[in-house]
This record gives C-alpha cells, structure tokens and sequence, in this order.
C-alpha cells in the first residue's frame, strides 16, 4: 500500500517554460499564468482520481481556489514547476494541494513562488450536471483525515458565505469617454474585459476550464491596479475564489473589476464574471465567479512602492471599503500568528 | 424606451492588454490584431441583437469591413477597448459600428486608433447556410434612419463591384529560390502564407471568424510592404473587404499578397484569400475573401519615410497600379473634401 | 503531364513570421516552433494527395520523421518559408520532402534552415484506424522512383529497430525537492513535462498533430540542456522520430526528457511521450512517441561552447552513455563522408 500522495494516481507534476506573453512590459510573469497552470494541474489529477471507479466517466470541475499568496516574482525565461497532491476526498468532492516553485534553469536557482488548495466535484461525461461519487483516498494517518475534514467544513462555510456576492449587480461599465476624470477614484481605474468563450478555452465536454477564468480575472485586476498606480503592479495575493455556475462554450463572459479597498502598500480589486450565453436567451446572464485580488506596486528593483489613497464617493464604496479593510487587517493578524508559530 | 446604442443589446466594450506577440519588432501592433478584435466585438453583438426575436437561434456572419483608416500607432503594454453599437437594421443584414481606443494605462493617455463599419447576416444554427432575420432596431431620429439606408444601399453596390474580384485568378507562388531577385518588383516582394483552419479560428457551428482572416491577410500584406521597403512598416488603411463565401473548419486557406500601387508615402497591396476543402473534392477551391491593404514606412520615431518606387513589368501590372493610383486618388480627395467639411 | 513536385496537388509553400514567443530568451526560434511548422506542411501536402482518390475521405497522420539537421540558427522577425513535396508513395504510405528557409524580409537574405524527410499514412475519416491506400505519383525517372523505394526500405527498417525503445520505461520523475542536487550527472537535468491535450491541438478527428508533439519534446530537451550547460541553447539535430500510437483529445500527455550522452561540444537527449487517457481506464499509459534530439551551447555571438562533461552513475545511464557515443560517431563519419563526396 503506497501512501497518499506518493503513488501515480494521487500526486502529478507540470513543467512549462515562461514565455514573453505570459509577463507584463517589466518581464513578471502575471499571476493569471501561474493560476491557470495550478488549475490545470489540480484538473488532471482530480479527473484521473475520479476515473479509477466503476461508473460513469467523469470530468473534475473546479468549484473553489482557497485563499493564495504570491510568495516571489517569477520572470520570463524560468521554469515553472507545479506539483499537486489529492490531500482530501468527501463523498462529492475532492481537495487538491498545490506547489508552484520557480527555477532559473541557467543558475539552478529555485523558489517557491506559491501553493494553494483547490476543490474540485467530478461531473458525469454523460450528464455534466449530474455530480459523481469521489473514490475515498487513504491517510497517512487519523490526524490527516481530521484535518482535511475541518478543511472540508470550513470551505463549506466559506462557500455559504459568498453566496450574497452571486447576486451583487454588476457595476455599470461607462463607455470609455464618459469615464471619470478624476484620478485615484473608484470609476477612473474601474475596468471591463469581454471574452467569447472559444474551443481552446473548454474541457472535453465545452465548459470552461477554472484556469482560463481565473486567467481573465486577473488579467483585468492588473489593469485596475496599473491605472490607479501608473506604475508596475503584480499579483500579490487571491482571496478565496468561488465558481458558482459553470461557463459553457459559446458564452460571452464580461469579467469587471473594481478597487475596493487600498492600504499603504497594497490594493483590493473586486473582480466579478457574468456569463451570457448568445444563442439561448433563456438562461439569461448569471454571475459565474467571483473573487478579490490584491496587487502590489513595484519599482524598477521589484521594490515594493507606496499605493495612491483610494478617493471614495458614496456610501456603496465606502461600504466596500469598510469590508475591504476589515479583510485586510484580518489577513495581517492571520500573517502575523503564522509568523509567531513558525518562531 | 432606451434610445439605439444606449441599450444593453444594443452596445458593448471589449479590452485586452497588448501583447508582445501583437505586435512587430519596433513594438507597433499589427493592424490585424485590432481588426481581429473589433470583428470579435461585432460578432458578439450581432449575435447577441439576432437571437432577441423567436425562430431559430443564430450566429452574425460577417459579410463586409467598410473601408477603415488605422489613426495612430498602438505599442505593446497599451490597453485596447472596443465599442461597438448596431446602427442600422435591414431585413436580413446589420450594421456594427465600432470605435477603437488605445490607452496607456500607467500614464492615462487615450488616442482614437481606428473606426469601422462591419456588416453581418445572421445565420441559422441549425443550417449555416440558412439566412435568419433580423429584428429591426429603433432609431433615434428619422434622420438616423434614412442615414442608415443610404449607407446599406451604398454598400451593396460596394459588394456587387466587387463580384469581380471573386474571379481573379491567384496569382502564382514562385518557389522562393526561383523567386525574382530583382528588388522593388512586384515579383520580389509578392507573398503568399497557408494555414490549416484549426477549432481554434473557428465559431460553434465551425466556419472561420472573419477576424481570424483579416489577422492572416494583415500578416501576409505586412510581409509584402517590409520586403519591398526594408524598414518598419504599419497598416494605415484597409479598403472595404468583402466576404464572398464562408471558410469552414478543416480547409487550407491560401492567403496571397501583391503590391499594386506605390506613392511616395505608401503602398497598396491587394490579398486575395482562398479556401480549399483538403477532403471535399468537389468544393474544389474557392475566393473567400478579398482587399487592398494600404501600408507606410516609418523610421524610428515613427515618422513617415519615403517609399521606394515599384517597378512595373508587363500589361497586367500596368493595369493593376493604374487601378490602385485611382483608388489612392479618390481617397485623397475624399480625405481632403472630408477635412474642408470640418473646418 | 507535369512532372511531380511542380503540379499543385504535389507541392506546397507555407510561411510565417516568427514571434516572440517562438524564441528562447536571445531570440533564437526553438527548434521545436520549425518542425511544427514542417510537419503542418507535410500534413497538408499529405492530406490533399490522398484525397484525390475515390472512396473514404481521409486524414494523413505523422508516422515517422526521418533524422534532420539544423543548419542556421533563424531569429525573431525574420519570415519562415517551408516547402514540401511529395516524393515517394507506397501502397499505404507516403514521403514528403521539406526544404526551410528562413528570411530576413528588411535585408532580403536568405539561409536553409532545415531540410526534412517525413512519413504519413491515411487514415480514413470515419474510422481513423482504418489505413487507406496512397494514390501513386508519378516519377521524373525510374531512377528516382528506385531512390525512393530504398528510402522506404530503410525506414521500415528503421522502425522496426525502434520498437524496443516502446517498451523502455518511463524514467521515474523524482519531485524537484528530492532531485540530485549534485550538477552535471543525468538525474539533475531530466525534466518532464504534462499537457492536457485540447482541441487546438487536433486535427478534425481528434487526434494530436505531430508538430504538436515534437513542439513538446524539444521544449522539454531544451530545458534539459539549459539545465545541464546554463547558458544559450538551441537545438542542432533531431534523430529518426517514430510515431508509434496516435494521441487522442482529453489524453494526458507525459514528456521526459535526459541527456544519455555529451561530447565536447553537443548533448544527446533522449525523449519520451506518454500518453495516458484521463477517463478510459483501459487504454491506460502508453509510449506514443520517442526520439533522440542533439543540442548545442552558444555563447552571445552564437558561436559553439564548450559542453561540461556528463557524470555517468550506474550501468543503465553507461550503457545509454556507449550507445550514444556509436550514434554521434556513426553520425560523424556519414557527414564527413558527404563533404567528402560534395568536393
């Protein structure tokens, strides 16, 4: 008996070589990259593991990325290695932990560069709405399995949660020359993309796959963060990411983001996708993902920068400020209680 | 009552940060990439307009580009946004018109890049080849209207022109060893590019985007205008394009490129597109699409640099620079008429 | 009567201008990027010729390609012309002949980048592992068709030569925390790769491209060399690459790569493809493709370097080690031999 983790089916390991389209102008690779190849991997080993039943074939959806932090840049020309781990199984889902090193393969040189935890539910080949049974993996001993099932519950918590933020309206997106003039207020760096989802953004089975959104998401977090700041901005940390609905193919997805919330060295954006489908227009648009990233401003060094102060107007943003910072200053209570157990 | 353009249905943005793999080695984007993407924004919304009315679902098939004029150069680093609006509806065709935006993010600056007219037809999910109709917009004035409909007429005479074309023959690939070797011919420089149509060039019901074409044939003209100059070239205009037949997944398109006219400060290269079933024999091969792109030469604070003069050989070419020399005649007047109107 | 390699139906240009992404770090295009680009020539010639038969429509697919060369480093910016042509057909296969070169478009020069020997078999459209049979071409001369059916010979052979290496064990990927941390021995440098194979990379009937796959395992045999010298890398030949199972849409493919030979200025990578099918338990993990590639070391004029010896631990990595010593100088005394007879 392997234990888990260590045999072919529950742990994987990716490579790829950062290319110039995966970094801004300053050569850091963005943190969409590194998340869309952490779900990739979290996809595969989550599929293989759902596979060695009886039973329908099945496909691994993603359903929720936990909070995660960009622990060091990585640049253009590295190696990026992730390796994933099914750390939990309940009856309908799955956990996958993942590491992100960095290697420049010229020098040798390595760096962890993030590790997050992904949950993914398996969905039937044959009937993509109709979740399978998760095969139970084995523990390395009781204490583990205690573990990843308070993991369990807390995410089940978490998901509950954000619930609300499904039904949060959309912002408005102003055309580009009615736009606020006024820099550092919440409309001036307010920011849309749209994507018509395409054949090379799907499964097998034409839903999108979590990285390709979580790739959009902080494609335009970036852009918010850029606009406010005027400066190089890269990805420091994702709050948990729920995928409400999936995304099917032919869909136009508009993914918005929007400051929240801005401290002395750091920014919150606010970034949420809707999902309409062209053809049917039953369906209608429905809110598909959201989340909160949080950005950094560097100077040429890769030396952190001061943020500009965030100007609020109206009693919504300063609302959303309110929260933003409360999740902040938790983050920072919950960095510095890790720091003093690690001592 | 929502007036036209205002309405959710009617009107949408999309952006996308430029990329190194967007533009040339001097940083400039391609002219094909901006085309690309405001096809995208078109098909989107005629998609979307098409399927508020009963009957069969549909897709908007771009049928014609109006002849557009790239305004300034985007660089690599900058954000695009696309603004589209439906502008005018007849029975079975629609018109898009679209603004593109260049914007530095980190120091705000805004330059309008280009403007164009697209038209599309819907097509019915169930037979591509089954032209739907179109449900008719509201106008803002009975001017707007009647604006429209002088546009729509204007355009199929535009189309009925340019029947012709759809006969040309190919011009011949010289092997590249047996290629003229003699510079500043319409032989040294002639191009031509062949691509497989993957799923990723193409819509649900799997024929080519047009933007995935006119991304080819900017590349192709491209290719043309720096092997007759030698220097850095861009796209600064497109005469209309017309897209004769449909282009489906699994053909080879042949995308050739050829100068016909040289002014001082430009060129006019004619691309004719054609498509070849690899497996249907009978299709046989066929004109797609065809244009005249017009590029200039620019040095390296992008200012305009003289353009070699082309030598002609033989009736043929004789013909074709006549043509082109009165097509560049016409739009100049048309440019310098359109100038005195706004002073 | 044309004569074969000059009617259309048996020969084919393609060309492409080289990005950024298809470039390693100084610019130099990956070897991987040019025989993509060979292998969709040959594809396309391929597909055509045995279409022009009656019965089943019918996809040619990669089975072999022959030992090539790489005979000038190609750049960013410059335009990449591949031509092809068929050469010899037997009753159930097909050689096609391709000739690179790449193009510096602003100075007009040219170089012969690679030349290539490729072969496909048809397999019909309806049920893909049903072979068709191969139109015959004509010949310039009995001489020609009596070279070629020598070819052909020797490719069988080659390949049954090769059918020990689709039972040679992947080699164990060691988590890249326990990898040797000691430089220069094979365990250091052997990478892997994993890539879900999409819809892009398919052709219509689902199974991978073989420029796909050989893409894959030069990224990965660079990496390897870069590893092993840490410096400028390119790839200088490729070994006969056989295609013994086709890779399906939704497979997951594995790619290792370690070095099994160094001389002083070249390393011999070995490389393996794995395809393993998420959801069919069944197939299980299968050799798909494997394949020897030689890579140099450049310093920044792109002048050869010297390549740090190979610490060899263990009888299985000596004897890789012997038998790749024969290969380079059975490769050695063939190209001497050809001087020889150039003079």
């Amino acid at each position: 008996m392997s234990s888990p983790g260590m045999d072919e089916a529950s742990s994987l390991q990716l490579c790829r070589l950062m290319l110039p389209d995966d970094a801004n102008f300053m050569g850091n690779v963005h943190g969409g990259i590194i998340l869309k190849m952490i779900e990739e991997a979290g996809s595969i080993i989550g599929t293989r593991h759902c596979n060695t039943q009886n039973g329908d074939r099945c496909l691994a959806a993603l359903v929720r990325v936990e909070k995660t932090e960009f622990l060091s840049p990585v640049f253009i020309g590295e190696v990026v290695h992730v390796s994933a781990e099914i750390t939990y199984t309940s009856k309908h889902s799955l956990e996958v932990q993942v590491k992100v090193i960095a290697e420049n393969i010229l020098t040798g040189a390595k760096k962890l560069a993030n590790k997050a935890a992904l949950w993914y539910v398996p969905c039937s080949l044959q009937n993509v709405d109709k979740v399978m049974e998760v095969p139970p993996i084995k523990y390395a001993s009781p204490e583990k399995e205690e573990e990843g099932r308070k993991r369990y519950e807390a995410q089940k918590i978490g998901r509950m949660e954000t619930k609300a933020r499904v039904e949060e309206p959309m912002p408005l997106r102003p055309n580009l020359e009615d736009a606020p003039q006024e820099r550092h207020t919440v409309g001036f760096s307010q920011s849309s993309l749209i994507h018509l989802v395409g054949s090379s953004d799907c499964t097998v089975v034409d839903f999108v796959y979590g990285g390709v959104a979580m790739k959009l998401m902080d494609e335009v977090a970036g852009i918010v963060a850029a606009r406010h700041c005027g400066t190089n901005i890269v990805t420091a940390s994702v709050d948990a990411i729920n995928f409400h609905c999936k995304i099917r193919k032919g869909c136009v997805v508009t993914v918005t983001g929007r400051l929240t919330f801005v401290s002395n060295r750091s920014m919150e954006i606010e970034v949420l996708v809707d999902a309409d489908s062209l053809v049917d227009r039953q369906t209608g648009k429905y809110r598909a993902v959201s989340a909160f990233f949080t950005f950094i401003s560097l100077d040429k060094e890769n030396k952190p920068l001061n943020v500009p102060p965030l100007k609020i107007e109206g009693d919504d943003e300063q609302k959303r400020f309110e929260e933003g910072k409360s999740r902040y200053l938790q983050n920072k209570t919950r960095r510095l209680a890790e720091k003093e157990r690690q001592q």
